[in-house]
């Protein structure tokens, strides 16, 4: 047993099923290993930036660390933007980079680059393989890691460590625990929501689960206050038996309004809302300043758990959570616009899809019409760098073949990282993607105006117009193997996604804004 | 007169005259800048991949620096593998990353990074505004560090520096010279190269220039040794007046044998050959043991004038360098292959072309047959990150408008950056994409075949082989709005190329490979 062969027995192992890779020739030995100790599926992406946020979909739906096989400092550099998303989504990802022998790297070949410092800022964990022998603890480490710190975790793996007989069986550790909130706080908090003035219940993370928002919502009911979600969530459930809950709001000045008329803000599972931007005139913190902000459960620690308490002592555990009627909406007609692609979708999705939501500027429809949806999960761009959707919407389909995934997609950010089309073509993936196509980076132009540019030089919109020439999304699938139609009405729109639900395997809508 | 505004005075005033961006909103002050400030062409990529290569192309061919406005860390990540080819290149590229306003970068904002850390492997000098007054002296500190260091120098520009008032105007300092070679250096080496003993010269850098190349063979006609190109040159000079230079090889065992009959290896403006990766049983540096290394230039001294003194010293300069003659080459017929799609533009690209050579395992048959074409210049895969080809084509048709270009493209590697098609047909540039569509990582097959693996196993095969589904090029091409065919003979490659070559903007060619 070789060194590479000893670390993908220890995935194996520890549960990795899937494997997200684009390797090259520092990789080959595991490359050859995969088919050697078996038991793991290797998805090929074209590009890494579909690698890693395709590995970031498939743990936040699978629930368990994805991993990843990258190529050397420049390979790895491409996944960056999407485990950038993933460290903001607490996504635990395993990436195993391959690096030069050791005794090459002083030659400083044409591909030597300083990889730990690419790894750092989007890892909780980088580390270096000692030896053939080491190998499998070494996977283990990064693996302990990423769950422990939920964020990726990097290990650099040299060739001859891995070619070099004498790899060795490692136990797997078991997974680390979120930790406990503290009783004492649970029961201050308790009080708290219990008396006087009006609280928000702020949740994120797991506590946006199907479970926590019920609690969250039980608690607001007997309380007195409101549930809110942190903006792009990671996931969130939602559906008929799932109470609504509204989105913290984009910029600044509208969560100041937002949270106007609370005297409390309970963070669950969530940090402080932070504005997106620095504005000019606006705060880092958009939290009024009457507001007493108060935590329940940090990010580290069990929110649901936490909630759960919180019910229990104010007694809302039996309370029944209020249910918000669905709203009757209809289906659009005529020329489309964003809210009338928010509304298609909503109308048309299978029971139990997931929605990934890259809608940029579209995206802020979708949550306001989603409790008219059947159950689903909404996947979030957590990070702000954008190109998650396609890839995102890839891994997810991988750790859940029997569900619909429909990506809501902003044409801009899906040109980032088109090629993760042909991971879905190839692994026949029901995946749906729209891509709102308004040709242009719509949010850029939100932003000038918001500066205070009225009439944008041709340089500004030279930046931000992307209609000459518009990129043709049906050729583009086309070119990557997934069928795909232009939708140009509300109804062409609705029939081209019944029938992609249809269909098996991916398909692309071109929905085109005005 | 805000700091952006005085920033991009300082690189106007310093003759930048192209932008290559993605911006995004941290970058807004310096986008309207541009209108304001005027004199420099702001090109827009649809992925920062695309940015980055265009930048690199762009500084190869007009030999100034090239700049690039990129938005926070997740936006240099994603152009972070083509900078590396851009160091490899020893390309000076002066990137500006907006940054959040300082008093925003606490909160810790969704897209918050450490951009020094992902910087700082792809640039000489990083650094950051400390504020409007000196934006610009900073901005001319990176494009003197730029220059200096002959690599990529990365300025992190705050919101707030770029917005506020009070940017000063700063005096653009002369550019930096590269070091003369030491005279008595020179003499050793000529005494040397007169003496016994047979000689190989391997030219590098600047070198590689004609006059280089000619003094170089000159040199060698006298003292009776041999020229060698570096292998992956940054840019290389060919035509009828310019002597035909061997490459080195990419396998160390070949550049052993290549070697074997040399007792000397005179280093002309670049480092001691090192094999590309380290393979068992192989050296780092494949120089054959009995072989004597000297360095007449390194990479930072002068390396055409060290020629010059050489050449004066051994009586070379009144020799005429030897004229290799033209091969006489028949035009392809039939199926095609890799040699023939290079004998194909050998044979018909026009006078003056820029090459630009991606094809990977496709690569090598080229130069093997260019000294069949008209004087041209061939851009090489320097660092070895894939996704070079199709960026470094776009940025080399923006600095020579009057020079037709031929991008010799691996498919595998143009998945990568194919989004740079869409700046070609908004720029309307004189781009021939030239696709030779394989549909494998080929050179992973050769490297799994060297390792000993002769039945690759699913896994193995299923990380190679990009047949299922092939890529659609002339659908891609399509999508992104330039026109393109399909070839799968001689006979029609030839007679793409040619109306590729005479119809004005940019065109693809699929080149479809056994």
């Amino acid at each position: 047993m070789n060194g590479a062969e000893s670390l993908l027995a220890a995935a194996r192992d520890a549960g990795v099923a899937v494997c997200f890779a684009n390797p090259g020739t520092t990789e080959l030995p595991l490359v050859e290993a995969f088919d050697s100790v078996g038991g793991i599926r290797t998805v090929l992406g074209l590009a890494e930036g579909v690698v890693t946020g395709a590995a970031d979909g498939y743990a936040r739906m699978a629930g368990r660390p994805a991993m990843t096989l990258l190529h050397l400092g420049p390979g790895f550099a491409n996944g960056i933007a999407n485990l950038h998303n993933a460290r903001r989504a607490r996504t635990p990802v395993i990436n195993v980079i391959g690096e030069h022998a050791t005794w090459h790297q002083a030659a400083d070949p044409p591909l030597a680059a300083d990889i730990d410092s690419l790894a750092r800022p989007v890892s909780g964990w980088v580390g270096r393989t000692s030896g053939a022998a080491a190998a499998a603890s070494e996977f283990l480490d990064a693996r302990q890691a990423a769950l422990r710190d939920r964020m990726p975790a990097t290990l650099i793996a040299a060739a001859d460590h891995m070619w070099d007989d004498g790899g060795e069986t490692a136990a797997v550790p078991p997974e680390p625990a979120p930790a406990a909130v503290d009783r004492h706080r649970v029961a201050g908090i308790a009080k708290l929501l219990a008396g006087p003035g009006r609280p928000a219940l702020l949740l994120g993370g797991a506590a946006l689960g199907a479970d926590g928002i019920r609690l969250g919502a039980r608690i607001a009911a007997v309380t007195g206050g409101d549930v809110f979600a942190e903006r792009n969530p990671a996931r969130i459930e939602r559906g008929p038996d799932v109470p609504a809950v509204r989105s913290l709001p984009y910029f600044p000045e509208d969560t100041l309004t937002a949270l106007q008329d609370y005297t409390h803000l309970v963070l669950v599972g969530t940090g402080i809302p932070v504005a997106f931007f620095g504005y000019r005139g606006q705060p880092s913190v958009p939290v009024p300043e009457h507001v007493q902000v108060h935590t329940l459960a940090d990010l580290d620690e069990d929110a649901v758990d936490a909630l759960g308490a919180v019910a229990d002592a104010t007694g809302a555990t039996s309370v029944e959570p209020p249910v918000r009627e669905r709203p009757a909406l209809r289906s659009p007609r005529g020329e489309l616009h964003a809210k009338a692609v928010a509304i298609a979708i909503a109308l048309s999705q299978p029971d139990r899809s997931i929605i990934v939501n890259e809608g940029v500027t579209a995206a802020a429809a979708y949550p306001a019409v989603a409790s008219a949806a059947p159950a689903h999960t909404e996947l979030g761009l957590t990070g702000g760098a954008i190109g998650m959707g396609i890839p995102v919407a890839t891994g997810a389909a991988l750790a859940c073949p029997d569900r619909p995934v429909i990506n809501l997609q902003a044409d801009g950010s899906a040109a980032y990282t088109v090629q993760g089309l042909w991971t879905q073509a190839r692994e026949r993936l029901d995946v749906t993607t729209v891509i709102c196509a308004n040709s242009r980076y719509r949010i850029l132009e939100a932003e000038l105006g918001r500066a205070g540019v009225r009439e944008p030089g041709p340089a500004a919109t030279g930046m931000t117009d992307l209609g000459a020439p518009a990129v043709d999304w049906v050729a583009l699938a086309t070119g990557f193997g997934v069928p795909a139609v232009r939708a140009t009405t509300g109804e062409e729109l609705t029939a081209a996604l019944e029938n992609a639900y249809a269909e098996p395997g991916p398909h692309l809508v071109e929905a085109v804004l005005p």
